[in-house]
C-alpha cells in the first residue's frame, strides 16, 4: 500500500481539518497541523498564536500596517518582512516534515511548498457558503459578525495570501490532484475518497 | 445502491470522456456523449457535424462572424442567434435526458444545467499540458499545429462558451462536486472515484 504525502487545502469551516484528521488515523501517518504551528513558532520566535493568526491569512485590515512593515531583528529576519520571514519559516519546517515520510499536512500554500516532490497528493476541501455557516456556528458558536462575513472574511485573506506567495489562483482546480465538495459528498465520504486515491 | 446522474466536464486530452464511458458501464447506466449530440442535432436541425463543434465551444477565428450574426429562420429560431438557438436546444435535450433517470453526460455545461436538480454528481478532470499533449497525439495523431496549441485553442473555446453561457468561471473547484486530475490520478482511480462517490 503506497502511502503519500497528503496536503489539504480548504475553505474555512468545510471540515478539511477533520477529514484530515481522519485519514491520517486510517492510514497511520502523522497530522501536522498544530504541530506545524508550534514548529514554527519554535524556529521563528513568534508566538503559537501570532503564527496561527498569520501563518495562511493575508493580514486583516488592522494589522495592515504591521504587516506590510519593513520592521526586522537584524541578523535574523535578514531585511525580510515580518510575512515574508514568516513565510521562509514555514517553506522550511514543511519541507524538513516532508523528509520524514508520509504525513497529512493541513493548510499553509503546503501543496505549493511541496510541488517539486513526488509522491505527493494535493486535496483542496470545499464547500457552499451556507453548509459552512451552519458549520462554524455549531463548532466554534455566534459572534458579532455574522457566519457568512466570517467565511467571507477568512476566504478572502486565505485567497490572497496563497495569490501572493504561489502566483496561483486560489480554488482552481488544476492546483490539486483532488478536490471535494464536502458539503454534497459528506466529511466521511471525503474520507474514504481521499484514502483511497492515496493508497492506489 | 443510490446512483445519481453524473455530468462530466473535462479538459480536452484529459480522457474525461473514456472515464465517463467507464464509470457509466461499471454502474449500469446510459452514458450520453455522441448520443446527445444526435439528439440536439434532430431537434435544431443542424448537422450533428456542426453541433458537435459548436455545442460547446466559442467560435473558431473563421466562424467568428458566422456564430456572433442574427442570421436567423423566421419561427425556428425565433430572433435567436445561432448559437444562443443551439444552446437552448441543448438544454432542453440535457433535461429531458435527465428526466430519464441516472445517466453519464459528458460535456455541454451539463452541470449547469442541471443546477436545480437533486441527484446530480458534477465532476470535472482535468491534467497538465504534457500528459493531455502526449495523450491526443497517441489517440488522434499528429496534425498541423503542436498538440499544445491544439489543446490551447480547445481549451480557451470551452472556457470562453461556459463562462459565457453559465457567468461561471471554467475550471473552478466551487462548480463542482469532484475534481480529479487524470493525470497524477491515472485514468481507471479516476473512474474507481467517481463510481466511489456516485454510490454513496
Amino acid at each position: 500500500m503506497a502511502t503519500k504525502i497528503i496536503t489539504i487545502s480548504r475553505e474555512f469551516g468545510s471540515g478539511g481539518r477533520s477529514v484530515g484528521r481522519e485519514v491520517a488515523d486510517r492510514l497511520g501517518i502523522p497530522f501536522y497541523d498544530k504541530e506545524l504551528v508550534e514548529q514554527i513558532a519554535l524556529e521563528s520566535g513568534f508566538a503559537p498564536t501570532f503564527v496561527e493568526e498569520n501563518g495562511e491569512h493575508s493580514p486583516s485590515k488592522s494589522r495592515f500596517a504591521y504587516a506590510f512593515s519593513q520592521q526586522t531583528i537584524p541578523g535574523i529576519m535578514n531585511g525580510m518582512s515580518t510575512a515574508d520571514f514568516l513565510w521562509s519559516i514555514q517553506c522550511s519546517v514543511i519541507q524538513q516534515l516532508a523528509d520524514k515520510g508520509p504525513c497529512v499536512i493541513v493548510g499553509r500554500n503546503a501543496d505549493y511548498i511541496l510541488k517539486d516532490r513526488k509522491n505527493v497528493l494535493n486535496v483542496f476541501i470545499h464547500a457552499d457558503i451556507d453548509y459552512r455557516a451552519e458549520r462554524i456556528v455549531r463548532l466554534y458558536g455566534e459572534s458579532e459578525k455574522s457566519p457568512e462575513n466570517r467565511l467571507h472574511e477568512k476566504d478572502k485573506r486565505r485567497k490572497v495570501n496563497y495569490q501572493h506567495y504561489t502566483g496561483r489562483i486560489w480554488g482552481s482546480a488544476k492546483n490539486y490532484d483532488l478536490c471535494l465538495n464536502s458539503g454534497t459528498l459528506g466529511i466521511q465520504s471525503c474520507v474514504d475518497l481521499i484514502v483511497s486515491a492515496a493508497t492506489k
